[in-house]
């Protein structure tokens, strides 16, 4: 069978490096070409010293060389860039998927809401699906576009999509997200604030009451709940390289009844048959390590009966199933491959 | 003046050893003695060796041995243990510096509950303070005994006592506690979940619904509030060494409006004159880098408009303000002595 | 072509769970069997979170039912232990992959000083190869066992290596090693001296004029130079979980002249055609994080003229091309499979 | 008595910064003023957050305001500002506490040979001592200016000196030393490859063969030994914020003989006295965590019998007894304070 070809635009950054790193490993893609904002060709090692003798040389940026290349296109690019490439690489015949937030909101209003800034390409917005196949998943086949969920987006909705489709038992308008990420959600940055030395030993909040992801999240609880709400989500920067864990406490409403066991119920059906989505066994709770270069979301759920309230922990890896392993698992779906393949090694299993 | 003759049992645990640094540089207390369940003296390098040489060894326990030789005693010992020792030395005239969870409950029945096993000194209960200086500090000054608060009560109520003490205007029926800790939380152990390999690059979720601190916490909002709240309250093990940060949600009531700088000033009046609650500017953050090896407890809060919702954080070094450093703080008030000293350095001020 | 079936014994140790990591991705390799010290089958999760779901249980040790289901037994047990397992393996025609130090030494004589115990298995003593390819590959190919290098001697040999084999013009009297280990080399441990607390932002030299992998390293460093030599050998532990770094100093002897450039080729010589020994160009420096979870040795040499001396500087991880990779690295060439297969994905290099 | 009135020049950087903290508790001295490139005077919590409220706000550079409200300036500034102002500030009667390695070398040749710049002072380069107190703490009382060593010299130094001492028994032609430092070594940096994601969880060497501290060792071993010597020096950065760790190895001439008593007697001698070297009793080793935040330097030295080679290791922090605490030590002894004032508590020592 045919392999893809697979192009990856902005191949410095840290999501876009994840890509590479997948796309080095699968077993039905190849990676047409790397470029990025270079003078000339570089070496990967400058930027991914890991990947030194694995994968080819980063080429300066050129559009108009990807034609007849690549069935795929990722971009690893910064917010409103992939809107200025994605229409002409539409056009051109490749599938876009994006890691950027360019494509995620429904409402291109919403979008210019949050990201203060015009929409580019607002014609196209509507046709690139929201890549979070587990909740989402039936309009990705075929699909001119791929719009890649955020980290934050990716953690917390797993977490709080089946409940959220419960709209009749479950307080939406109370739930409270507390997420915390690894500093390579930042992006690979040469500020001082994200220096060993200001990072390492210490925890902190940031943009409290106001992150961006926020909007997203809300939007596409809409879509599972059927109703407009407002949620707390605060987020907070980990002195670890990858990984995200989120804590999501859902109030059960007055008069309602459940149990730990229902819970766990409830979870286990809606991730049935989804490789990726781990529902962890009653008493255990998932930990960064154990999903960290990997594509799984852990998960667990607790059910307080002294606060009446649904703690959902999910814990992933922000570059892998936050971004780059997302967007391969669906681009295999967009192209009709296996939705594991290059993310679950087959062998192994005897 | 005289100086404060200080003991210490259980001195090889991390909350004493923090003890025995701080009083190592206490300008008006000395270090008794060291004592722990040790077979012979040991050099205090065994076990601290950055205080080598600085203090004396630690003894074997004797507590005969103690009786005219101290004014306070510090006692690091394990749940209960503290109950079976503080009433004779209560009787022998010192003040029993408890870092234990053996006297923080006003209710013996709300303790026995919490922690499984019958009170061994109930008479004794009631005439221990809860040593919380910022929120509890009045019955202090010369009180038999101490019962110091644990780390996460105290990270947690002195962000939300302020608000505790309006319950028409907040909703304390929808408080949501995250808090995350450092692994000295856990005590000195050997344990292979607390170990190096398990604990580095990762973070997780623990007793989820279930955290014995929650009581304790209940106990003292209940006594802030005037009435009976129940909270959602999910910790995290983080991989630091010390230090923790509690990010908690208090919804406004309906009907209710504020503003951030309604928030920031109800905080700063709250802590106005306390010389260990620094109520950072809006804007900022409080980080855990901060405070670590400091009785500090930096807080910040914010006006969430969107979610209406109050955010506060608070961080605070689990060993100093949640331990060893509000124990001192706690014994200069007891017996007299500026509250800040061997806490804050008194020079540099220039 | 016929899958190889391999059985891991001693399946709860770091080295293992990497071998099973790697085994669970091999295209030509299949996990046959986990047995360990446990007392009824236990799922994967409970010592390797990140391997749930993807293999099978860890059933309870039972070497008889071994025989006819494995082609290799990779052994991860302690050093002795693999003397007591391995004749009944080899007997029942499985070729033995042992991890341990039981089989690394040409003289049973220096096995039983360095470890201070009696050989179990003298007899099979000669006939394991020392499994480092690079250096000794020639002897693998159907050999009935692999002894498996230790972490330190493959770091400290890949680096020397090149330079011994000219005792003419290189000082080999006068080499000193220093090297870095992460935690996870110490294995899966419950002491406190390996607990969060008391390894993270720190580090410490160990085993200090007496690391038991000298004697390994200075017997192989004969095979290489044709001559008797001490080396000079520090470990330090690492607050990182996974790997390595040996810095390797190597004086010129007096007379001779050499050059960076020569140097440069002298390494680039010796490992050409090598896949996994990356000499890095000159001017850059291996780092750890380049080869974590990776089979990689990254090597990296410079002279220094001031002091006529050669400084070859590797980069392993411990776990993998100081474990468990360069076990199924060896045990690919033992069975004629390719060199790489299960270590470096094939895929990507469009 | 009268108390030191000191002023801090480059305050935002990281050793300027631990002078501050430790002034901040310095019995004897106070804080004048905090300079720094600023547009206007900031908080100190904008650059150190712990010690938010604690000292004066940094104010622009000014020079001419310094005259007559400082009795010692420290200098925190980058190589040769110091040798702009130190000139002025002498001649206004304030003792230059430079921080820098502008007046490190006894010979300005060698500096600028090293620094690769024409010095800017050199009248005044003699008549600043190297104020390693330990080793050459003879010419500090009354001098005009004290010129701190390095991090990396201050930690080889204390190791290597007692052994420096006996050039007839040590090769010192054959010495080579390792050496580890955390990330504030490099000071506050905006640049990737000092970001966490770059830092944390790997390790790598640098200035491999040249690094500029090299130069400073050689020439202060050749006032210890009477003889000029090539040292080995190589230097790595850890993922640590603060602390430093040196192994440095000595070989026995030959026809020496010597043991580890003798070398634990010969370094107990050399420091019998210093406060702030801590020669570990045989058996221990230093630990970096033991000497962060501190002014000591722990060290250890073994005979390894094997090698006929003593190895030394020596652990400080980088920004303490490597600069900024070394300078106040050295402060002290200049102005006749006792010399771990404001280094060491007094108290505690019951």
């Amino acid at each position: 069978m045919k392999t893809l070809r697979v192009g990856i635009l902005g191949a410095k950054g840290y999501a876009a490096g994840e890509a590479i790193r997948l796309l080095a490993g699968h077993p039905r893609a190849e990676i047409a070409c790397l470029m990025a904002r270079v003078d000339s060709p570089e070496p990967i090692a400058r930027y991914f010293p890991a990947l030194r003798g694995l994968v080819p040389d980063i080429e300066p940026m050129d559009l108009a060389s990807l034609a007849g290349r690549c069935d795929a296109v990722v971009l690893g690019l910064p917010h409103t860039t992939s809107q200025e490439y994605a229409p002409a690489l539409v056009e051109a015949g490749a599938c876009v998927v994006d890691l950027s937030a360019d494509f995620r909101f429904d409402s291109v209003a919403a979008f210019e809401r949050t990201y203060k800034v015009a929409h580019k390409a607002p014609a196209l917005n509507g046709r690139f699906p929201y890549a979070l196949p587990e909740l989402f998943g039936d309009e990705i086949a075929g699909a001119p576009g791929l719009a890649c969920p955020g980290c934050y987006p990716t953690a917390t909705l797993l977490g709080l999509g089946p409940l959220a489709r419960r709209p009749d038992r479950f307080d939406l308008d109370r739930v409270v997200v507390n997420a915390l990420s690894g500093v390579s959600g930042a992006g690979r940055k040469s500020e001082e604030r994200y220096s060993f030395v200001e990072c390492a030993e210490t925890v902190s909040a940031y943009s409290v009451g106001g992150h961006r992801h926020r909007p997203e999240i809300e939007e596409k609880l809409e879509r599972l709940s059927g109703g407009s709400h407002r949620i707390v989500f605060t987020t907070h920067l980990l002195p670890i390289r990858r990984g995200m864990l989120a804590t999501t406490t859902v109030p059960l409403k007055p008069g309602e009844e459940t149990s730990g066991a229902e819970l766990q119920s409830i979870f286990e059906e809606a991730y049935r048959g989804r490789p990726f989505v781990r529902v962890l066994p009653p008493g255990e709770q998932p930990a960064i390590a154990a999903v960290q270069g990997t594509n799984f979301c852990d998960l667990a759920v607790v059910y307080d009966a002294h606060a009446r309230t649904a703690i959902v922990v999910t814990a992933i890896d922000n570059l892998t199933k936050g971004a780059a392993g997302q967007a391969i698992q669906a681009m295999n779906l967009r192209f009709g491959l296996e939705e594991t393949a290059g993310l679950i090694p087959s062998g192994g299993r005897g």
